[in-house]
């Protein structure tokens, strides 16, 4: 294990960020006085919600492509994903003029596939015997994908390219507010925060990064505290976005980094999201209220003072909002 | 009527802008490069749902009560509205430490109330024969509370404090995006729009002004083309904002300054809304939408250019989204 994330370091996440920042937006960071009262502590909201494609995830798709020669970016590109990745490597293959071929659960929402099909990519279903297909079943589907299309597979969150474009977002965060004391990240596959502690480690090393996640998918949590991968099954949560389980590349750096993982009740994810649409007037989607959500349980330290939160994508069906 | 308009100039807007800078938000100006190309210009976004209590109402607010002597001040001020301008004053007179009384309709949005409840304003509910109140009866629900408690009437567009403090607004548009070929505004009592007409003549006078309303309250459009104030009567728009006349003193203004007033059906107004929430992530309330309906049926120029577009604010009710 030690050997894969050794070969990763903030040298890599500095080329990641060269390499796709002319694709991506540099998202802004707001802050709010009165969530600030509300919690207690000085937040700051890096909006990935306003990324191109609406979450984080273009961050990885592009430094992905970007990362093979020219001539395999042209045999185009296979991911698997519930929904955001989806879209971004859809995105970022047509900004590159190749295919992208999507494994995407049947219970994706509507939104999510509407994005991928505006984008151009082409979607396969993935065939799993529960509701939500399990890491085993999507790698399975994207792996018969590459075979019969001749495709580059990227994982979603478990490959180094991946980790290290998303990890340019905390790059940006720690860049533009170097004084955070906590950042507090979302995490399912943990691609996001596993990049995250890579920034912070080599830019903010005195900053806590604590990962959020639902109680209804705290794999993570578990994982971290028996030192070992525990897969995620069955997760009943209404972040989609976080119900995966952990990957071999992902875990080690996050258990090497981070400082803690925090989960969080459906209620309070409901409350955080609906918070931070009342109050600051965007839309965050239901995994980027998670963290959130950690600051409404008073997860977090009482005396945090400045603390980043990554606000990791927008998509919500509006068709049917969850209040 | 001429005496009145000629009586406020940009040097007021100027001497508002410095006496409210530090109560308000500069609130940023957002680009979509998704909605650029659908509207087939290139559209500057000022984003006022942004702004302090959610809408640009602050400006006037502020500026109104910061325009008052100390000892007047002390008194406390009145106004009446359906809901952004009742937030307005209320968080203005809390930032100053004085009382506000607030004539508002029984349909104000549930949301609109909170907001002034939260702020710590005195709501006193306006008796009205329709279900919407016209702008005699808000006026003598207003009037009544100001002889009553001494305090300061302030109208919530026909007043040049109120005038010159939304003014502000196109201001810091024009300061920030200086070759704006189109500025597009909603109207309901015609504050922000005979506010923007005086900023725009004098900051960038080839810029066109168009003014923008529902269809189901066209009565700024009837009023321009008559040369004289036609009243609203039983405006049945979804743009809650913007069912009120024009005044006697932003009427003028606007008949002398504006380039024209477009009108836009219903299923625009929640059209444009959806598009802006869905493709922006950001949330917009329906009379900020009016303004984005203008550019989705076409009614801006095909050769508009760079297109600023005023979005008004960002109270919606949750609970009850039209969507």
């Amino acid at each position: 294990m030690s050997r894969d994330y050794e070969a990763i370091g903030i040298e890599e996440v500095r080329a990641a960020h060269q390499r796709i920042s002319s694709h991506i937006h540099r998202t802004p960071i707001l802050t709010s006085s009165t969530l600030d009262t509300a919690f207690g502590c000085q937040v700051f909201f890096k909006c990935e919600n306003f990324q191109k494609s609406g979450a984080f995830k273009v961050r990885g798709a592009f430094n992905a492509l970007l990362s093979l020669p020219t001539e395999e970016q042209a045999r185009g590109i296979v991911t698997s994903s519930s929904g955001n990745q989806a879209a971004a490597v859809s995105l970022a293959a047509r900004a590159l003029g190749v295919d992208a071929y999507i494994a995407m659960p049947k219970i994706a929402l509507q939104s999510k596939v509407a994005a991928v099909e505006r984008y151009g990519g082409n979607i396969i279903w993935v065939e799993s015997k529960g509701q939500v297909p399990t890491s085993e079943e999507y790698d399975a589907t994207a792996e018969a994908i590459r075979d019969r299309t001749g495709a580059n597979l990227v994982h979603p969150y478990d490959d180094l390219r991946t980790i290290a474009g998303q990890a340019t977002c905390a790059l940006e965060l720690l860049e533009d507010c170097p004084a955070l004391e906590v950042v507090l990240v979302p995490v399912g596959g943990g691609g996001l925060l596993s990049g995250t502690c890579l920034s912070a480690a080599a830019l903010a090393p005195a900053a806590r990064v604590i990962g959020c996640e639902p109680e209804m998918a705290d794999d993570a949590q578990k994982s971290l505290r028996l030192g070992e991968i525990v897969p995620q099954t069955d997760p009943r949560t209404i972040a989609d976005g976080l119900r995966t389980s952990l990957g071999e590349l992902t875990f080690p750096i996050i258990a090497r980094h981070v400082d803690d993982i925090v989960t969080v009740s459906e209620e309070a994810i409901l409350m955080a999201m609906r918070h931070v649409w009342e109050t600051m007037k965007i839309i965050i989607e239901p995994s980027a209220a998670v963290p959130v959500a950690a600051l409404l349980e008073g997860l977090v330290p009482a005396d945090a003072g400045k603390v980043g939160v990554i606000l990791s994508g927008g998509n919500v069906d509006l068709d049917s909002l969850p209040f």
